[in-house]
């Protein structure tokens, strides 16, 4: 009987915890395989830290978020335990066969590194950021795009009963895809995003016009966003370097500019945490459900290097390095909407 | 200027005023379209009653649910002034010289129709029940999904309590997409759809099982979903066809069966029109806006006799009758969800 | 050290699991008291059947639907071990000094009956239809108002998308405070409750003078509401005593009627169990959890034969029997809201 | 025939719709009252801009957040067509008989100070704080409860997933009703409110308990509360006056002097706006309803001078400045609900 150990690893997201699921239930029901579950992501593995994972450990945990597993930033090169040959050790030690690791572009890259050291691993992954590579959608980010369209919502009669501005940040470090898609859903004027510059006067013309139509302007801008004029505009403000991290998010520093260039009272409210914590959308959970279902095909075909994706409606197979590519916001998707602004 | 007049048709669906807020505002700034919109579905068109739709008028429609057109199960071959000659002829008395049809199969089936008589005519595929071919998904699917996956998320706490069979009725009569979405989502002990029979003995089956686990059954059925027993079970409870329309749902005949052979306490919940008006989810809202946008590209093209329609990410185009061809749910992503159930 | 028994008695309603944990982690922490949980309501009691209930064992209860105690409609005058005298010597064989028992109606009578037998017992009020007397609002109440709004709101656009005339049937058998409240929120154009008899031809008006507005009418009717003119529609229908459980709900009855009366096409939908499970709102947690918190004083304080009770903003004391009593829609209520009626 | 006219004055607030939808309906209906509304709160009053408000203008707004109105932190005595003398004329120029001012502590004092010199006015309370004297609860209170309870729902699974303490700031500057009530609901290990001070070595305590119990530890925090030990921070950190606003709120403050505290990983997170706007609870729909409704009959039996309130279940009248003076807090209703802390 194989034996899995299994690994969440990096930023929570909502829907990992339907993951763990899936390949439990399946793993035991079609393949027979057994389950362990490493704590605190690649600590745990790196340090042999483990649970039993059956089928009653993972009762209603489609609809739970977070990880029962723990995460944290732990690499499995870290620490005198890291490395592939310390972690074979372990992994002899536990009975474990196989790993499946969850988790980003950075668990991406450990994953093949490790792959091609001997370790045998699959992997599913995780972002609500939505930006890794040939795959359609990561989970977790359907719920990250609900809780923002539902803050802007919100937003929106605030606005309009005082006839302010009002700025969204919510993130999307280097990919704009939360914000494109909760900035289109809640109807915003104006959508910021990494891959796309614009100027502040841009910004202020589009605030300025809707505000002209009678309206209150909503701008959705993801945390990665820089503005050209930034530099210039902490230099107004006398703000150095060591100041600059207590500004808080883009949305505190492009708030007050926009109130200053264009005369509305203007906002700013930044989602953070919220985004990606609790229940997962239905989704995100029939999405978390399938992949981890699928992975557990893989460790039985011994299809090793692997992760699971979404490729239109059908859960695919891609290489570790193929997912860990960017995935940003092509050109013509923000074109496109770009359509809807001011 | 081409001026174009929109119409919703059939059932209501979460995303119908996305649709034409992103036809409006599209066609209108990047094409130079005009648009009018029929009132109450066919009927509007047949009976050349119509009302102005500019940009002021489809402010904030993107999170409106319902339609702001009306709809109605009226057909263009209805009544006195149906049929294409008299079409054409309303359209060039109103000066409208395209039509983009907003429905599902029967609006599909009877756009093929008028585009072959020289109607020039584009279309939105729209179901909530995702059983349209050649898309990926129907816009107002995922939020029928989602309010489904919290009424079990609902029902589960009250079935552990009580320690209960509960049954919940969705929407699906000739595609079970909604139940085993909602079904996977919410964690479901058996999911039955029209495409698949199960018997009765295999339900309870799956309902003693988890009962005798400690846990409550949940049981996930489409409305279309009948039993091989049911016409058995009809006469044994000495009904004939004029009792049955009375029954209400599949749910309603279902749950006394379980409790029947297996003596466990079974409630039935029949979701009904909640499922199919409000609020859209973000993802509905985001697809809907991306199909209104595009339909207006058909019609700037002059691509008459096409839909548009979700692959992968992206929007395609596809002809009238591959999306009325039905999308069932495949027997392998049925197999896929048994695993879980019992 | 006082040893308490807790008992959760009768449906289920959100705020179960809030009380318990406030009475455990309020006891344990003020009055050094002891806890146990009886299990399936007063089942438990009568046969002995308790579970340990420490600190760790409510952790994150306040937001958890359902009972972990699980529940029953069992009476502890029930069974051959039933009866105040068999009682106490199952508490003293237990080494169970007092009782708190959370529950309804039944649940006050049965309680204050034990008391006057000698039974150490107090209790906490239950019921999501909110009509016990001498308590302002009972836990669960909110929140069934809410999902019922929640409906309202939904069903609402697909009323005036299709010019429908939509009938929600909510809970209240005897009282109709979910129906005023959920329709006053959603503003129905008719509320129909148990205490107040209507017309069938004056809700006919209501809906015919909503459609002449142009609008689409809603009506939310109580399931324990009937009309005078039922027993005269089920002779019209020809429906004997044996055809009318199968009819389902006030509402499946009603629609046609209207339908029938009024030309206007009805649909109707029963809400059910939906309203009596799931995560509760907050205020239906901080009033459970404040309930639960001070009737550990009652406890402490040896007052018993009480129940607490919401007074205000104020955590009041009351008899088993004055919560006993009914507390119905006053006629005023009723009249303040009909103005907004049609 | 009395022609009234309304404003809503202050912070945004769910439910001013209602109250409005509510005032209009009834006094319509009931007392053949004639509307109007003034726009931008006091702003509208003074400059005499008004629009007409009739039946059909209030339609579907129980659930629309925000203002119809518009609001504004404009005064009365404000710029030179202010004070008791000027509103008096452009009431008398525009035919308006009377007034109804929905808004806060200062709306109560400044309708309290027109009303001493003439002018014929009643108010209806609004503040999400809940911080009004005399009313059980204001409108809008309830829906700012319920959105900071999901939102720690969602970062509790966050902090479980990764140990990390969460500090959720909530609004409250003068009273900490939200973050009391919201605490509770949430499960919170600490609760900061503005009335009550605790000292930084306390709230450690309390963190690195429920850490030593395996939990993360969950802080909710008032905007208005400060830390003694605050000052002393501040000249650790070298901040001068200057820096100090821009530090954003307390719980940007209060997360680091935790986890330099603790050694415990901590993050903030500020609500904000969220808080304050969209769609209202069912509670709030229904007390603001109740509160439109009553305050009519105030013009009706012209008892100027007055404001509607909730006490209990019912509505009441109470002076303006009965109104104005502030409700915080009740020491015993923080002690009962800090038991539960740690």
């Amino acid at each position: 009987m194989t034996r899995i150990g299994i690994l969440t690893s990096g930023g929570d997201c909502p829907g990992l915890n339907a993951v763990i699921r899936g390949a439990v239930l399946k793993g035991t029901e079609v393949h027979g395989q057994e389950f362990v579950g490493f704590l605190d992501g690649w600590r745990g593995l790196v340090e042999g830290d483990v649970i039993p994972l059956d089928r009653s450990r993972v009762r209603g945990l489609a609809q739970q978020g977070g990880t029962i597993l723990g995460t944290s930033r732990f690499g499995p090169y870290q620490g005198p335990d890291g490395g592939a040959q310390n972690i074979q050790k372990t992994l002899d030690r536990l009975g474990v066969d196989a790993v499946i690791a969850i988790g980003g572009e950075g668990t991406a890259a450990a994953s093949k590194r490790l792959f091609g050291e001997g370790i045998r691993i699959v992997g599913v992954p995780k972002t609500i950021d939505n930006d890794l590579g040939h795959t359609d959608y990561t989970f977790g980010f359907d719920t990250a795009v609900e809780i923002a369209t539902v803050a802007i919502d919100r937003l929106r009669t605030t606005g309009n009963s005082h006839k302010r501005c009002m700025v969204l940040e919510v993130m999307g470090r280097h990919a704009g895809w939360i914000a494109l898609h909760a900035g289109t859903a809640g109807g915003a004027h104006a959508i910021l995003i990494p891959e796309h510059p614009e100027s502040l006067e841009q910004i202020c013309e589009w605030v300025t016009s809707v505000r002209d139509r009678g309206r209150a302007p909503m701008v959705v801008v993801a945390e990665g966003f820089t503005l050209p004029e930034m530099e210039e505009a902490y230099s107004i403000k006398g703000l150095d370097g060591f100041d600059r991290p207590r500004l808080g998010g883009i949305a505190e520093v492009l708030a007050p500019l926009i109130e200053e260039h264009t005369g509305i009272e203007t906002r700013a409210t930044v989602l953070g945490h919220i985004q990606r914590g609790g229940v997962p959308t239905a989704f995100d959970r029939v999405l978390a459900t399938r992949l981890g279902m699928a992975v557990t095909d893989l460790v039985a075909e011994e299809d090793w290097g692997h992760m699971v994706a979404l490729h239109g409606t059908d859960i695919a197979r891609v290489d570790f390095d193929e997912l860990a590519e960017p995935k940003y916001v092509p050109d013509e998707r923000y074109q496109e909407m770009r359509i809807l602004f001011g």
